[in-house]
């Protein structure tokens, strides 16, 4: 799509936002009507609905009126009022009564618009042909949300709904929706119980069990397994530090409301990492490095914490406490290419092992309307974004770049991953960093004896462990390649008297290196079958009469009907290749 | 030592305070004593000198003056006085004046004592014999220390001293303090490179190396091993909670000033955790569990974080953040003694391991004056302690009993090693808990289809990696075995014309799976020699002449200055074998 059709789209989909309000309000009256902005795939309004509870059943009613009150819409018009005219336009509406004098007291210009009978407070953008281009629309869902995401505030309702320029595109994507749904990681993270969240510990704060810890370590050893063939040494840092480092670094002042604070009995001021950066550098300034020590490259795999909102929070998508697979390449500059490329290999590597063959690159550069929001200076910038893009011609097929995109402290090299059912992922990122080794004064003694200043790369491969599982949930709906299952074989005992040749054959394959899990409970073979389904166990072998020797051996795979015979050796060798293989 | 034999020791060692008081006003007229204690090991004084500062160089005039006080000293005499008469007494010393004022408060007794010809206002527990019993004592040290140890207030000078009953155990202790001293972790812990502190980063809070991370891995992933043959499965939690779980759990009340607290930008109150239980605890909760799943056993290697103060804080030994290899087994009271079992079994095989072979073995019990301070009712803690008891008899070849030392939830067992200078560090517990289960209403469904009541087992094999690195640096003065050093063998060419053998020989070694380092910096192979030494790499390979062809080596074992012929493949070989068995 082009920027320009983007922008379009995004016009149509906040004017049906306006759409939902004419529609609700004729429904309901005394409806109040708060912010209604397009988002990413669609579109969102905030109700008060006063005394009436609306939810996903009356979406019906509301979208049919919605297309009758279309039809009499036309062109946006917009235009500027006064305060005074503002504040009696909407008198009844206590959000945008709220919102009028904050832009009164900003100064800003008050801006209304009406598409033929509906006058509403926006601040423009709308669509201009409205009958036509907003007819493929759909409501989607209902939730809470706090009148300016302030939870202090009145708890309003919010509708979702989307819309596209074809109605074939619109049911594609309803298509997608239905199927995310079934993929959705906050269910299946249950039914495979890898993860729970406790009332008691707090939301955000995800709790991994046996099975999820398993899937985190297998994934972070595998990293480490690239990065450890490629030189890294992994180093251990605490989660806390005095403010003193982030004044220095200068995330005191970028993180400020997302810093978890501590304040010490001594009064000390403390704050959980939500970086490791700056500890890093900390190691690799405890003595002077010669030329013939570098590149030193430091991994370690820690959690950082970041004060979201509770309103923000969702599944491991959005959590309070990030594991981060993070590196630290403090190098010359004359190592940065060398350096991005072996970080690259180890993505590479990573991605295709965790079934998502091809990545999109993005150049992420920085915004050059807005300069105050990076530290350096233009030249330092300049000269960095030039050695990215370098490398980025040389290594990448194709890559986009996107100026504003930058991390604060120097441009980046983003990697996307596409899902199976069409969704795009920022996972992987490689960052050049030429400003905390400025604030630091990091150097290394070069070959003539002088101290030589050098440059830092940030490399994370998952990124969010939180996230990245949850992006691998959702994209092999729960049945992860057989390296990657946290049981590999459920054998199933037809009856007890299966149980003896079940559990030899469970103890063989343990010795084998299998994750297998004997499910010898009293329950028929039929609903033990259905279990092992749910929990995606790519391989089921069921233990009867016939199997009891432990000769021929009948294998289920995942997601098939029919049995396959196997000889027990032929099948240890097939499922011990897929693990060293990582399929 | 009998319980007596301990009691009079502490007297003499307290009464030794008085007398460095005694001698100190007597030479710096003017000067105040505050709190003059006995500690472990000996004593110590806090003085205010005013004007004067006094160091360790003026110990020699303090103790002749302190041995001809004590010519004239006779059995203390110890006699209650009034309020107004301390103030009297001690109408110049403030530190005295504020604690009679602090005793008036409170409606305490006070009391004082003289020797003879010194008045001092003191609790009691002195010498009865000072000529005799008081003169094998030695002045230690000096430090800063904070007038009733808050920073706040005033810093004081602490002398520190020791005494015994004979001059011979005096020697003894004196020599162990210098060996001590050679093997300070904090000394040896920079020169091996294996953790480093930050002034921005704060006290307490060690960063760890590459090198020391290696260490902290192998140690750990041995722990893990020895686990996993055993059933345990690994979890992950974050490190923070809301207060509620702390007030459930009761560590909100038990751990109050040293949790630290966090605020949230929603005015949430979290905490730092403190212990890993009643996360893990959560993680238990998650699901019903049929007893056929019981013992589940979680195990988690992870940071707990205490508010310490910072005069508080020292080296590895006394942190911040403490990083635990914590386990908890869930199981059937049934089931408790073959779960202690299989903990002290991976206890025996690890400190083996690491060079302890002797444990002592200490049952920790409630203390039954002070029931107040535990969880639950004195039948549950008769039967806890009970089978502990009993355990304990069938498995230890002996065991000393110790009333007060339980944790607030349960009893436990304790393991103490002895370090190579004849210093006791308690290290691995097992600690049986029959209230968090209580608290939690922790359950399996058993047999009969009814909810049964579980208990918990706490095991930590290292408890704190922090210490228990400390304690293994310091017993084996850097020196470790060969598969716990960071670098096994050092190459050394004895000039550049040798570097390529050497690099080869590195390679060779670094594929048979050896951590070797080769040293090719532009400097003599006698200074490269003295740098392998001082890192106590266990095996040095000169590189020359002679061995260049890469047939026969010249190995210098770590220690021994004469060389040793071996051939290459003799010399891979020993080098595996230690690491294969731990050596």
């Amino acid at each position: 799509m082009t920027q320009d059709q983007q922008q379009k789209l995004q016009q149509i989909r906040h004017s049906l936002a306006h759409l939902t309000v004419a529609a609700a309000k004729s429904l309901w009256p005394g409806t109040c009507n708060a912010i209604g902005p397009a988002i990413d795939d669609g579109f969102y309004q905030d109700f008060d609905f006063g005394t009436h509870t609306i939810s996903e059943k009356d979406f019906p009613k509301l979208e049919k009126r919605m297309r009758e009150i279309l039809k009499h819409w036309k062109p946006f018009k917009e235009w500027e009022v006064s305060v005074e005219e503002a504040r009696k336009m909407f008198a009844n509406n206590p959000y945008k009564l709220e919102l009028i004098e904050d832009f009164a007291t900003k100064g800003q210009k008050i801006t209304v618009n009406d598409p033929g009978n509906f006058l509403d407070l926006c601040r423009g953008g709308h669509s201009d042909n409205p009958k036509e281009d907003m007819k493929h629309f759909k409501l989607l869902s209902t939730a809470g949300a706090y009148w300016r995401g302030d939870e202090k505030k009145k708890m309003l309702t919010r509708i979702y709904g989307t819309a596209f320029f074809t109605d074939e595109d619109l049911q594609k994507h309803l298509t997608m929706l239905e199927e995310a749904k079934k993929r959705d990681h906050r269910k299946l993270g249950v039914e495979l119980d890898l993860f729970t969240f406790s009332d008691l510990v707090g939301p955000g704060l995800p709790l991994w069990t046996p099975r999820g810890t398993l899937i985190r370590n297998l994934l972070n050893d595998f990293v480490w397994e690239l990065r450890r063939a490629r030189g890294y040494e992994r180093v251990t840092i605490p989660h806390i530090t005095k403010k003193d480092l982030y004044e220095k670094s200068g995330h005191w002042d970028k993180f400020k409301n997302e810093l978890f604070r501590i304040t010490t009995r001594e009064e000390h001021v403390f704050a959980m990492k939500p970086m490791n950066c700056p500890h890093h550098i900390q190691i690799f300034k405890r003595q002077p490095h010669s030329y013939r020590e570098m590149p030193q490259r430091y991994t370690e795999t820690t959690m950082v914490y970041r004060d979201e909102q509770t309103g923000e929070l969702s599944g491991l998508s959005r959590v309070r406490c990030i594991t981060q697979d993070d590196a630290h390449v403090f190098c010359r500059q004359s190592q940065i290419k060398d350096e991005f490329l072996k970080v690259w290999d180890i993505i590479d590597a990573f991605y295709k092992a965790v079934g998502f063959s091809v990545l999109d690159v993005r150049l992420s550069l920085h915004d050059p309307k807005h300069f105050e929001k990076y530290l350096g200076t233009p030249e330092l910038w300049k000269e960095a974004e030039g050695s990215l893009r370098a490398i980025a011609t040389e290594r990448a097929k194709q890559f986009t770049e996107a100026p504003g995109e930058a991390a604060f402290y120097g441009p980046k090299v983003d990697f996307m991953a596409h899902d199976s059912i069409g969704r795009q992922w920022q996972v992987a990122t490689i960052q050049l960093d030429i400003n905390m080794p400025e604030r630091f004064d990091l150097t290394c003694v070069n070959e003539k004896g002088e101290n030589e200043r050098i440059v830092m790369i940030h490399a994370a491969i998952m990124g969010s462990i939180e996230r990245f599982v949850s992006v691998l949930i959702e994209h092999h709906a729960g049945a992860f390649p057989t390296w990657l299952a946290p049981v590999q074989v459920q054998v199933l005992p037809v009856s007890t008297k299966h149980d003896r040749s079940a559990k030899k054959l469970t103890k063989l394959l343990l010795e084998a290196g299998i994750r297998v899990h004997c499910d010898d409970a009293n329950e028929t073979v039929g609903y033990k079958i259905r279990k092992a389904e749910k929990q995606k166990v790519p391989y089921m072998l069921v233990i009867g009469d016939k199997e009891a020797k432990l000769t021929k051996l009948a294998v289920r795979l995942r997601g098939q009907q029919k049995t396959k015979d196997m000889m027990v050796k032929k099948f240890v060798e097939r499922v011990t290749k897929e693990i060293e293989k990582r399929k």
